[in-house]
Parts: C-alpha cells; structure tokens; sequence
C-alpha cells in the first residue's frame, strides 16, 4: 500500500472552493501533500493546500497537465473538463470518483435515464435537446403543467432548477438543453451519504432531513438524524444501496431523495463529493463526510458513520439587497449559544443567497438543537459592511 | 467589537509546531488571518496560514518586530522572548496570555514560588541558582533523597525532569538553575484546561486522566473523563479555578495535577495554551481546545466543554531504535478500528520519542475505548523508513 502520510504522494484536487478547503483540514491531518486548481486566486483553498495552481477547470490541457503531476486526481466540483480525466484514467492515472460515475452525473438528463435503466426509483421524466423541443412538447401536449424544469448542465445551489406552472414561465427559461420532471407533491427532502474505497467497502450515513428557504432554493436546514419512520429511513437507506451499487462510484455520493406523500422513496439527484447535506458531520459524526471521502479515494478503510449527538446545519447564505465585503453581523451571539459552530468559508464578497459559510448546532437532545438552530438563523445576518 | 471574520485583522502566532498546526484548523474554520513566526522553514504550521516569518522566537528584535505587525499576538510555546512580550504590551498591543503570565510559569522556580504565594497546594520544593547551590544543600542535608529535580527553563516532554534517588544519579544533571521537589507518591496524575478571556468568562474542562510512558516520562494515553470519584474530581476543579483566579490567564491554562495516596490534590505545573493532555476535545468535546483558545483570546464567548462521548488519546512518539525519514507503520489497521483518528503533525523525520502525532480513540461506553486504544498502541509504530 502507498505511504500517504508525511511522504511525496500528492493528491490532486480540482476546484479550490469550500468543499476543498473543508477537505483540506483532513489532508492536513493526516499530513498528506496536496495541490489545488481553481480558477481564482482567491479561492478559499488555496492557503491550505502545498500547492495552489490558478487555471480553467474546463480547459482540457489545464486539467490534464494538473492531473498528470499528481498522484490520485479528485475534484470538489461537478464542472470540470470530463475528457481530460478520461485521457489521463487511460494512461494509468487514478481518478476517483472517475470519469464514468462523472459521465452519469454531470448532465441531468443522462443522470436521470441512468436511473431508468438501473430500477432506481424516480420521478417522471422527459429530456429536451433544447427550448424549442421543450416548447413542441408544452405544444403538443406531450408535457402538462406544472412540471420541474432543470437545466441539463450547471445547475448549482438552486440555478437552473424552476417550478413551471403555466406557459407564461417558459418564456424566460434558457435554451440549452433540459429535462422536465413530473412535480411530485411529497412530505419530506432526504439525503443519505454513501461511501465506497476501490475495495468495495461500502458505509452509509444516517438519513439526513433537508429544509428548504422557500424563495432561494437553498437548503436552509439540514437535521441529522431525520424526524422520519424508522421504516421510512430504511427504505431510504436501500434505494441509497441501490444507488451506490449501480453507480460503482469511488468516493462519497450525496443521494437527494424525495418522501412521497405516500411514503414512497424517490431519487432526486446524486453529486459525487462531499455536500451539504452532510456538513453537520464535522461536528455530529464519528467521522465526518470529508474525513470519509479522502479515506474512500485513497483505499483506506472507512470510518464509522454513526452520530455522537444530534446534529442541525445552517446555511450563511447571503442577505437580499447586500453586494459587497462582507460583515457577519451577530456572530459573537451565536458563537455564546451552547453547541454552536460557525463555518466562514473565506469569501471576501457577499452576495444575495451566496454560500458563505454555514452554522452547526449539535446537542443530545435534537429537538433542542432545533430551537438554537432558529435562534441562530434569527440572529446572524450576512451583509455587506 | 472588532470583525475577526473574513477581515484584515490579523492575529499573530509564536511558533509554528503542531499546537499552532491544530490552532490553524480553527483559524481557518473562522477565516482569521494567521501570521505565523517559527525558527523552522519546515514548521508544521508553515502552509495553513496566511503569512509565515522564519526567525528566532528568543530574538527581541524578531519577536518585536513581528509583534508590531499583527493586531493580537498569541504562542504555542513558551521559550519565546518575554521582554519583546513586555515592550509591545507597553506599546498598546494585545498579548495574551501576557507577558506577565509568561513570566510566572516560564521559569519553574518562579512557577513553584508563585502557587506558595497563592496558597496553592503543590509539592513542597527548593529553588536552587545553580548546580553548586544544589550539591552544597545535598551536602548539608538540607536536601535529602529521593527528589525530583527540574530545570528551571527549557524543560519540555519529560526532558528536564529527573528523578534522583542517589549521589550518583546528581553527577550527570546540568548546571543551571533548578528546583527540588518532593518526590510525592501519587495514585493519578491528572490534568484539567481552563479557559479564560478578557471580559473574565471562565470555563473549565472535564478532569482527565493522564498515564505515563514509565520510560520516557511521556504521556502515553489520556482518557477523559478521569476514572475517578467525583469528590476527588469536585476537588481538582475547585485547586483548578483557584490556580486560573490566581494566574488571571487569558487564553487557556492547562493545569497538571497529582491525586496523592491520601486524594490530596497537588499543582504540578501548568501551561498557558493548548496542550497534549486537551487532543481529546478535537474529536470528543463540543467545543476543542484550540477554538477555545482562539475564542479566549479574541474575547469571544468561551464554548460548552462538555463531552459529546468518551474520549482518549494515545501520543505516537518515534519508536526507540529508529532515526530517519518517517513511516507511519499499520497506520492503515488503526484506521479500520472503531472511533479511530491520527492526526499526522507532519514531521519528516522520526527520532526515539519524538512526538510525532497522536491518535485520538472516542466511543460512547470509555472502557470500550481504553481497550481499542490499547490496539492501537499495539498497532501502530512509528518507525524509519
């Protein structure tokens, strides 16, 4: 087995963002030699990391010559140049998750026929080349409202994703490639982490329950474990077995589901890296999501994913009407209430609904981690200073 | 209150080993920009923070200079130059712990005269200027075997402790200025953190329990909780609080206690950062030592020092026998146990006892955990290449 520790070995991330910089603490940790490509020099990785490479993530010579020196290739993002990792996967290079699981995932549209052809629960769907497609099938009566339109590509933290209710709404969609999905009324917004080293080893995480701000689009509450029927959380567990066995993948993968209103579990969507959903690992878990990840890509056998307590995440998401550097008003209080941990993820520019940072509250009782979690989303506040 | 969060404020930090390693985590969880002073340009804080200065830590002029340019300045070790402390104090700067602190634990005589002072229980003792003073009090009986002998300065890891029990055992001792203590037959040693700020917010941490390498004089595990009666631990608190009260430390102290044969409770020494005996908290408590640290010396409010679950840490020191570029060996097995986590400081090179990380046990039920840690140590070998 390699020698990763303290040693030459250098693992190649592609994407600087915060995911990275969370990944970072636990390269550091273990003291294994990093190098990081981003396309901004200010990215949140880049002090961390033994190497910082500024450079397109799409760029295929960019991404290839940054994978060949190095010795596993990951990334922390979904949009990264698909063919440069296949070329490097053919020449020997270890790439996890790999291209392949990346293929499936990175465009909705083969995302969801991956679910299809594999059995895996989801809802109905259809994929439109472009608008004027979508706009034949609106048209021909092919596809009714409402539905969900999601862009195919791009799509993240909300963007490119709309709940389409009437003919009105289509006018301001994008051209690009899209898929139309049946508008499920359901009960809850799961997510279980999997992950899986090349040796198989597979371990799953706890089902997590997501709450979403109504407007942004952003998950605003994550609570681990889920207020669900332990029958429920089962079922989800296996459409998550399910998931990760067809999907192979190196590495975690973040399973979004659906609870239907009759208790049905539904795919949403999957990313295969870190999430947030599982964020609330940092401080809840025997071994939190980033620890795990780095331990699947690198075949070291996976920790222990069991909760030391419960465990509530919320997003820092930036204020409506702040553009600027930004202020996180408030934060002393929250950093007096009990079990509360705040996450700046170093952005020196706030923004409307920007990911900033997020907010942990861990506690025995969950239901009381519930109600610090309310203060605390009543008391911060990202602005611009 | 200043904005330390994603700001130009800088805090600055005196040495750069692994206690400043961990501390970066936390800066960086808070996006506080970091100005790092070490001797070392392989320093295992060197890549985590935003600046870093190679220069002497005992130099006045380094230290002033690199003080005048931070807005507060910290240490993770305390051979540092206390009269550059002392000048940028009288300059206005924040230092903390202070210079003042410093100076009564930085030199062993001073620490021991000052617990007589307070009225603090700790073993009864005699300072002596020099070898001479001290062979002259063995002469004259004023000083009779067993005792334990110390260094005043520059003791660190059981270097600077012995245990004399003969005239023979005195020929090899240094020459400088020591201190002799009563050689105190004691059932545990035990240690408890207390933090500090500057507005007086003081929380203390849970006792724990130290044991000792019998040959290194090197803490080999640490459990916390303590296994002992609550009366016995009501009691290290209460010496604890009075020894933070007599200090008026800002940041933390870290207090090692003896447990007598009689349950007496007896001041060792103390340490005013983040310690050895406090690695636990990083996995085990809801707030770990080193944001507790940060938190004290940014005046922020002090986080809940409770344990989420039992916790123990195992120092991995270099193997005897082994000097040379480090390998971690079965480090691999370790990470396939229950609730396990090294944390690699990053260290190159190994060398007999040398502290080279730790590994960090936790499980809800803690005799569970004391005997995984126990394959752990078995396991686990920190040894050349």
């Amino acid at each position: 087995m390699a020698t990763y520790f303290s040693s030459n070995f250098t693992l190649g991330i592609l994407g600087g963002g915060q995911l990275g910089k969370m990944l970072l603490y636990e390269t550091r940790k273990f003291d294994i030699r990093t190098k990081v490509l981003d396309p901004s020099n200010e990215a949140p990785s880049r002090i961390a990391c033994d190497e910082f490479q500024q450079g397109d993530l799409m760029d295929f010579d960019t991404v290839y010559h940054f994978g060949k020196d190095v010795d596993v290739l990951t990334f922390e993002i979904e949009g990264v140049n698909i063919e440069a990792l296949e070329k490097l996967e053919s020449e020997g290079k270890k790439v996890y998750p790999s291209s392949k699981t990346l293929r499936n995932i990175q465009d909705k549209g083969v995302q969801k026929k991956f679910y299809s052809e594999h059995k895996i629960p989801t809802s109905p769907f259809l994929v439109f080349e472009d608008k004027y497609k979508l706009n034949e099938a609106i048209v021909r009566k092919d596809l009714t409202f409402p539905f969900v339109w999601k862009s195919c590509t791009g799509g993240y933290d909300g963007k490119g994703v709309s709940v389409i209710r009437d003919a009105e709404a289509v006018i301001p969609l994008p051209e690009g490639a899209c898929i139309a999905e049946k508008l499920i009324p359901f009960k809850n917004e799961l997510a279980v982490i999997v992950a899986r080293n090349p040796s198989g080893e597979v371990t799953t995480y706890p089902v997590v329950e997501m709450e979403f701000h109504p407007e942004a689009n952003q998950v605003e509450y994550v609570l681990c474990p889920a207020r669900i029927d332990e029958n429920v959380a089962e079922k989800a567990r296996a459409v998550t077995s399910k998931v990760s066995e067809a999907f192979q993948h190196v590495g975690l993968l973040a399973v979004e589901l659906f609870q239907t209103e009759d208790d049905e579990i539904l795919v949403n969507e999957v990313a295969p890296r870190p999430h947030n959903s599982g964020h609330y690992s940092i401080e809840a878990s025997y071994t939190n999501q980033f620890e795990q990840h780095l331990r699947a890509i690198l075949d070291l056998p996976l920790g222990k994913t069991d909760s030391k307590v419960g465990g509530i995440m919320v997003n820092l998401v930036g204020a409506e009407g702040h553009t600027g550097a930004v202020d996180y008003k408030n934060i002393e209080q929250i950093l007096g209430m009990d079990g509360v941990t705040p996450h700046i993820y170093g952005k020196k520019q706030t923004r409307p609904f920007r990911k900033m940072g997020h907010v942990t509250i861990v506690n025995e009782d969950l239901s009381e981690a519930r109600k610090i979690a309310e203060e605390v989303k009543k008391t911060i506040q990202v602005i611009s200073k």
